[in-house]
């Protein structure tokens, strides 16, 4: 092909969903995706590994921007603050509810998909709570935020794929910390 | 064999953990197991359905008690005091630091093991979860509650096994919640 494909990725993307929930994760090749979009099998490999990155591949970037963000919060700020603020940065690559609730449907009807994704979170809490330790907060402390802040995560994002009106998923993210701190205060 | 052996299952799981750890857990057979302890395979199935079970199988045994303790707690209980109730109660059955963290040592070995351990904590939150919606909790409160409920446990629990001195799970499960309610406090 050659020529300048600036939304091949996006293609590439939007045919694996739709092949997937169509005729399942296994049934699906890499040489199926690429027909769907209507490129080569040589043009997916240049964007992806295989068919399972075009799920995982954004949780990479994901988790560095987590920990860039954490790493540039202010001194002075608490750690489950540092750790609600990165998770919020790393939130706003997530642009599209509709992408990650079809996503999400994938992975859900998989077993080893959602393995893969469970492993995704844990490493998301192991890497909160070693740039919280480089901040120079101690343990417990340091794991307590990092597990808390994935926590608050999980319930946030499946709750920002479940609404229908269209909030960001920043805003649900505030909300969630918001209601932690409600469901940890002192009982009245 | 026929005998009575009431402690035949505690020496098949010592001889198992000895096992995964001195030659690697892929290379030890059940077979390998019942002879350390003295037994014959036929025990070891009578107790296990496979060597994962030996590192596994407590695992229902704690979430049939976390999901009945929940359901027992006092209606007026908060969900983020239900769940560190159910939490200490079903703690209650770990009573072995040293077996539980040389178990430990086993599965972060060995990926799968991992996984496997990842999925039995992800059902824990599930099962909470829906012990608190049967309460009578809404989401998101319940989805919260639940998952940093078993956020506090990962840390109480990594750091019950780190300990030299002796204090049970149910004290630093206490000592965890309460560090969870400091740092979600607001800053002073």
């Amino acid at each position: 092909m050659g020529r300048w494909q600036p939304e091949a990725s996006a293609r590439l993307q939007k045919a694996a969903i739709e092949l997937f929930r169509e005729q399942g994760y296994d049934q699906t090749t890499v040489a199926d995706i690429a027909a769907r979009a209507g490129l080569t099998a040589r043009t997916f490999f240049r964007y992806f590994t295989d068919k399972r990155e075009v799920l995982f591949g954004g949780s990479t970037l994901f988790q560095d921007h987590l920990v860039a963000a954490l790493a540039a919060a202010p001194a002075d700020t608490t750690p489950l603050d540092a750790v609600a603020l990165a998770l919020r940065a790393a939130g706003e690559l997530l642009t599209d509810p509709q992408w990650s609730a079809q996503r999400q449907a994938v992975i859900d009807a998989h077993p080893e998909l959602r393995e893969r994704e469970l492993i995704k979170m844990a490493s998301l809490a192991a890497a909160l709570g070693a740039g919280l330790r480089q901040r120079g907060v101690d343990d417990p402390q340091a794991g307590l935020a990092a597990e808390a802040g994935v926590a608050v995560f999980r319930v946030a994002f499946e709750r920002w794929l479940s609404e229908t009106r269209h909030r960001t998923l920043s805003e649900v993210l505030d909300e969630s910390f918001g209601q932690l701190r409600a469901l940890t205060a002192p009982a009245r």
